[in-house]
């Protein structure tokens, strides 16, 4: 979560504060009809000790972006294009989808870590721009975490996550990549 | 996360302070062989902006914390009894599997709302304690999320996230209880 | 900075994380060709203990938002359209102003509390969105503190801080709204 | 804000927790009348991740700290001498001044980052501490932040913060050192 | 730590933000020839969420302010008048006592809930500003912790933790007020 | 509180998250009957910034974990076997002993650094797991913080806060190893 030091005051540039190209659409020609552009103290230094981050989410038609968390972030997010439905889910004993489609315009809040998707339900393309209360939030698949970790998770135990029997978890496992 | 009020000092008492009952084995005879009881601010009051919170983990032989978050803390456990093999997945791009079988007397750490899970590999019964950093910690079943929650899931976007047809994932979520 | 309570998780609604209208273009026809919808917690409920709010800046030709802080936030940006100048001014003793001309597309920025300006240099209309880490982060324009306020500051306070005889900074103190 | 190793604790000497010189009346013979000696974690390197900082706060008859924010701290003040006017601006949309003078052993608080002054009105010299509840607090006085920044600001920007035309707002520039 | 409701800032006013009589010295004639006047949250309403505090310390020749923590803050110093002996002892394993003499003008710190004390060592009275980084720090004596309790401890844990005979502790607390 | 530079996650191995041990009774064969093992980021890499750590906590029959405190934490516990008297006492001005018996399987909380103790109260050893929330809580004795400091404390600071003469503090301070 740190790590990084400070520049002194009297030798950072504006280009320590900048990052350029978030007006290209990403390339949504990939199976999930999605790509995200994040831009952390990764991409700008100066965003050390700020807490925030923000990023460029472009969907295809029926694009998804699959339910996935921010360990260390809440999210914001402002359709700019497009119709998007929403949702995340909220801890037990709940467990309750709070769901939405947006329009352009429209912005949604997903709590703190907790498992949240977006969805394409326009036409057309969908881009959204969103905001992160971290500079380092990383993300996390979680249907990723549970089927396609390296090493894989053991059998057994994905098999009672999906209170499925061992066979159907296997081969959900075995073609995960 | 808040929104409790503070009790004035005078008028606290030992009870404001105090769970019983962790001492007796959480009944595992269900489906996943596990069984969590977890002490928050909701069983102990003077937990209030004290930033932590404890549970006892019980696992038949086979029994299975299946995959889960905390989206408001890191944990730590210690198991007292059996074998248990626990593991956690780091966030993408690596989404790298850390796992080891701990016996009794070993420490393990789970980061911050990162998805993870433990199992009971020994031949018995097996124990742990665990420790949270929030008096509200909250808890996530990543699967249960995004195949259990009320209401469902699209199926296109739970298809997506198993990287699956629809068949397959219509099927998961009717079953899913 | 906190005061509101959060809802029980059984009642929250869709809307409680929602909000819209950001996608039509806010009123520029003032005399700093200036509009900002901030969304912050006062706007979304749901936003509450998550440390983040965001907002849409429009600017007509020439339009500036005058140099400001947000006492309870860094701030994040991203352009969306047109041509906008940017800079925050760092603290003694250097007193520097760090500058860049963004086009749509780039982010920038604008580090804790620090005064900082956005013009649009371009020909026609420029628009950004951006990122706050506070649900309540606060606006005050630094000058409009300094010789608008209500009541005013003493003159001589103000001809002080201008480097000015009390002539101009009465004049200054009178003249503005 | 970090950056700083701390010292191991077997090394750790009284000095590295102390300052001295405080009891010296800073020189005010200056157009402000003003001085300040700030104690902050590039003083005392004890204060490092401690949260606090100290100053005192030297004023000739007449003598103002002009208007100023502290972009990482809320402060507080004793005056041990004279007679003070103190205040600080709320933010938008009140632009409200709360104002008052104070006495000998009178305290005040001036909120987290938002624009305050002090001004001495009494016959004599005026002298308080204060109190800031950050290690690396920073100051920006928020007129020179306007007029004074290196480079300058543009001079439409300028005026458009004073509501002032070009030519007034070229003057002010020019003249601030 | 909290529980306080921020007043809207369109009602505060400067009477929120102000405490008088700092200038009067404290009583000092009492057995530890000492006074504490503690201006926080519960004396400025306005403090609430700053965290910050201040004090006025008073000392007869020879007076002591007793060993003690605040659990909630840090604490910074400066010597006004007078000479004081400070000193704060370190965590296990060390237990290392940092210790040093001030003159008016000196500065020191204590950092975060270490045992610490200070101590009149001049002929005549001192006096001295303090500043801790919270609205609420709270205060215990820990000889009173352990000796002065209502009710009290029991004699054998207060024998152990003098490395002392029951008899000794057992005087030592009938004796404490 | 920190300056552990964190590694990047592909270099992360299990052994950084586990520490192991925590099966073996500590040896209370010493003047106090008592014996703890604390994990913290000193013994467990990992727990770096992860705002956790627990202790293992061994008492012979009459054994004291005598009055002390953890300055950067809250602290909850677990008894896991025999019969533990616990308590804190409160800060001024109610110096209020909060304290209660606690058999296997009862969890106590003891509020960010205030002093506290436990005892075995049983006939047979006692254990217990405790949880704190800083992977860096120090602890301190506070007897042995105001007798037993290297160097010692001035023996008319010890007198004073002991409400005694000189000579019974000397004697306490001499004997106090």
């Amino acid at each position: 979560m740190n790590g990084f030091a400070c520049k002194p005051p009297q030798s950072v540039t504006p280009n320590d504060f900048t990052f350029s190209g978030l007006n290209k659409p990403g390339d949504t020609a990939n199976p999930a009809g999605f790509k995200v552009t994040l831009v952390t103290v990764d991409q700008i230094p100066g965003l050390n000790t700020q807490g925030l981050s923000m990023g460029r989410l472009d969907f295809g038609p029926g694009g998804v972006n699959a339910p996935h968390i921010h360990p260390r972030a809440s999210e914001m997010l402002i359709v700019m294009e497009g119709s998007l439905e929403v949702g995340f889910v909220t801890t037990l004993p709940e467990t309750k989808l709070i769901t939405k489609v947006l329009q352009a315009g429209e912005a949604f809040v997903f709590p703190q870590a907790l498992t949240h998707y977006q969805r394409n339900v326009g036409k057309g393309p969908a881009v959204a721009i969103s905001a992160l209360d971290s500079q380092n939030p990383g993300t996390q698949r979680v249907v990723a975490a549970v089927l396609g970790s390296n090493p894989k998770l053991p059998v057994e135990v994905v098999a009672k996550a999906l209170q499925a029997d061992n066979n159907v978890a296997a081969q959900l496992l075995s073609k995960f990549k």
